[in-house]
């Protein structure tokens, strides 16, 4: 007996079928005595056949135009679950973005949500007894313009609808039925976790295990709100974000993940002065290219390597812009390596036991993985691997920590 | 060089070339020096195909939640047009019903518009000097809640919005070239008219010539807005609608229309006392049943006959309804005849010109087609036939009227 935010994203609301299977999970919550608000993605593939109709006409579309277009798809998926709803005969009505009072900044097609004005929502569930269906990604912004909230928006927008109205619980409906101590596809043995916390997920997040936005996370860690991922499609628990979760039995992680959005750079034969590292990495983040995993070698002869990771995509980019200052930074040449993988273990108990890295070294060392870095933080230790042993080190280091 | 309200239905903007010619059109009347208001409807078939999908899911949905539903497809044509517009380099913006303040009462899919609010497109027109493109058929109600306003409400929605902003002329934009004198589809030698007045033009909308809804054609006389009718597809001139035109050439006539869409009941038998006819017709009119024509003969042998039109649709309810009263209005028999015609001609000069009806009825009776039926109003006349000789009908008095 509570309040209920759900959120439900684009292929749990993909057809008519599915539709009505979503508008079942919320009718029966409904009938166990909770209010309920449900935040809906737009269906399945209409977001991107609105993007191609914007780019027939116009591939340089002015944003607010796009989020104009784009506002659409939940209007259409929300009013669409609304009418599913009326036929089981319970009082329901669905609220665009604005009229669920959802507050943004003004940077079209990423904006970040400021306030959201609850008093319309409110009086749906407290009045009426209704169920409210707000279109998810989307809210207004002072010009009384329409905004869409960018990558993870649906499940941004269900959090701040749950911070907003002190719900008792947000859960987010997906096509996976939980958090996973790997990624189920590709390895043997991964468990479901019955619970996380907020840190250790958003570590997993950010490591490429992208079942919740970290932005939605983030907010959810800020506003202690209660998360459960579960799925749609099976009728069963999932897995519970919290503040604090139960320590899993026998192990100290939760889970592993990979990053294949990785490439290593290598300054090599950099002179061995003071300053030179400050300078590479300032010039690199003015650019706007981040930077992971940094490793420093020992200098030898006078000269030292550099080594650090960025994203993919960021590696040309950056190489180019170090080669342009090669006479004020001085190293011999740059080395670059596309292809790496990140691999990493994440948990929160990890900080207080230093078995683990040697633990997870050791199931490397036996799988005959050569590591190139290695990067840990309260939380998570990660190591820099060749793609090519993607697989098997996620394997070998998951049978290690969760096999029998 | 004035303030241009223009509106492009369903067929205008159905694709994206189509769209693209739109926004040439809007743009060539903003280069000129104009402002441009522009109010589009939902492309082609997209609001059947919403409403394709809602049956899907609920053939009985709330009328609040097909609102919210169909109002998208607006939205989807104008952001779409206003980035047609951006690749020409023109400042523009589209924006929502809600976000041009058109209130409306809330009467969902078929509301009404009560005040424009117009202080946003005024500073979008004024201060960014922007063509703003406006989403038809739609509005808010004072729940902040989407309306639609039903039938011809795209055109009522440009009337009402030239209205509010007190623009020098509204232009409805469709995918024929302006008002007939007749249906160019079927009658040859039919003219288009330069110009017609806003009464002549609502009993030829009334008649089945289907170009303006009356609604918006009954706004426009009422706020005297200055409307044209005109093709999206052919660069010409149109027809303009105004309260006084100058007048035709030659002609008393502005057109001819037919209406098939008529069905005559005939009493027969009835007894010849006070208040039959006042009780046959409030009985029909109780059931929401308009009659059109009627037609009592005289008395003879103590019964007349009362021959009435009503809409095809209501003809059986019609005769089910008076034969339920038989007893109490005590005629002989009723008798149905629903393949029938009427065939109008209508005209602001008419009143003064007793030989305009002559004119028609010489015209029909020199094609050997009987007449059933006569009514006449202050600017039309007209008469109910067989069905079967509605073309010949229409192509006689077309030619009496407008033949060289």
């Amino acid at each position: 007996m509570g309040l209920i935010v759900q959120k439900f994203g684009g292929t749990s609301v993909a057809n008519a079928e599915r539709l009505r299977n979503v508008a079942r999970i919320i009718a029966d919550t409904y009938r166990k005595g909770n209010r309920v608000v449900a935040v809906l993605s737009a269906q399945g593939d209409t977001t991107d056949e609105l993007i191609e109709k914007a780019k027939e006409i116009n591939p340089n579309a002015s944003k607010r135009e796009m989020d104009m277009l784009l506002s659409t798809g939940e209007q259409i998926s929300c009013s669409l679950c609304a009418m599913a709803i009326e036929t089981m005969g319970l009082p329901v009505v669905s609220l665009t973005g604005w009229q669920a009072g959802v507050q943004t900044n003004s940077s079209y097609s990423s904006a970040r949500i400021k306030k959201i004005q609850v008093e319309r929502i409110q009086s749906e569930l407290d009045r009426s007894n209704s169920i409210v269906i707000v279109t998810g990604f989307q809210g207004i912004n002072k010009f009384g313009d329409i905004t869409t909230l960018g990558r993870g928006g649906s499940d941004t927008s269900a959090v701040a609808l749950a911070a907003a109205l002190k719900a008792d619980l947000c859960q987010i409906y997906t096509d996976v039925e939980g958090i996973y101590t790997a990624d189920p596809r590709h390895v043997k043995g991964a468990k479901k976790l019955d619970e996380i916390t907020f840190d250790e997920m958003l570590e997993l997040a950010s490591l490429g295990a992208q079942v919740l936005h970290n932005r939605s996370v983030e907010m959810a860690k800020k506003y202690r709100v209660n998360l459960e991922v579960l799925s749609s499609f099976a009728n069963k628990p999932g897995t519970k974000v919290k503040e604090v979760a139960k320590q899993m039995e026998k192990t100290q992680i939760s889970g592993v993940a990979k990053d294949k959005n990785v490439a290593r750079l290598a300054l090599v034969g950099v002179e061995d002065r003071p300053g030179i590292a400050y300078k590479v990495f300032s010039l690199l983040g003015q650019n706007d290219i981040n930077v992971d995993i940094i490793l420093q070698s020992i200098g030898r002869n006078d000269t030292q390597d550099i080594s650090f990771t960025v994203k993919r995509s960021d590696v040309d980019k950056a190489k180019e812009i170090l080669e342009g200052h090669k006479s004020s930074l001085r190293f011999e040449h740059i080395d670059v390596n596309k292809n790496m993988v990140k691999v990493s273990i994440v948990g929160a108990g990890m900080l207080d036991n230093a078995g683990v890295a040697a633990t997870m070294f050791g199931a490397l060392y036996d799988a005959d993985i050569n590591i190139h870095m290695i990067s840990t933080s309260e939380i998570k230790i990660s190591v820099l691997l060749d793609e090519a042993d993607t697989d098997s080190a996620v394997q070998a280091i998951h049978d290690r920590f969760f096999g029998e």
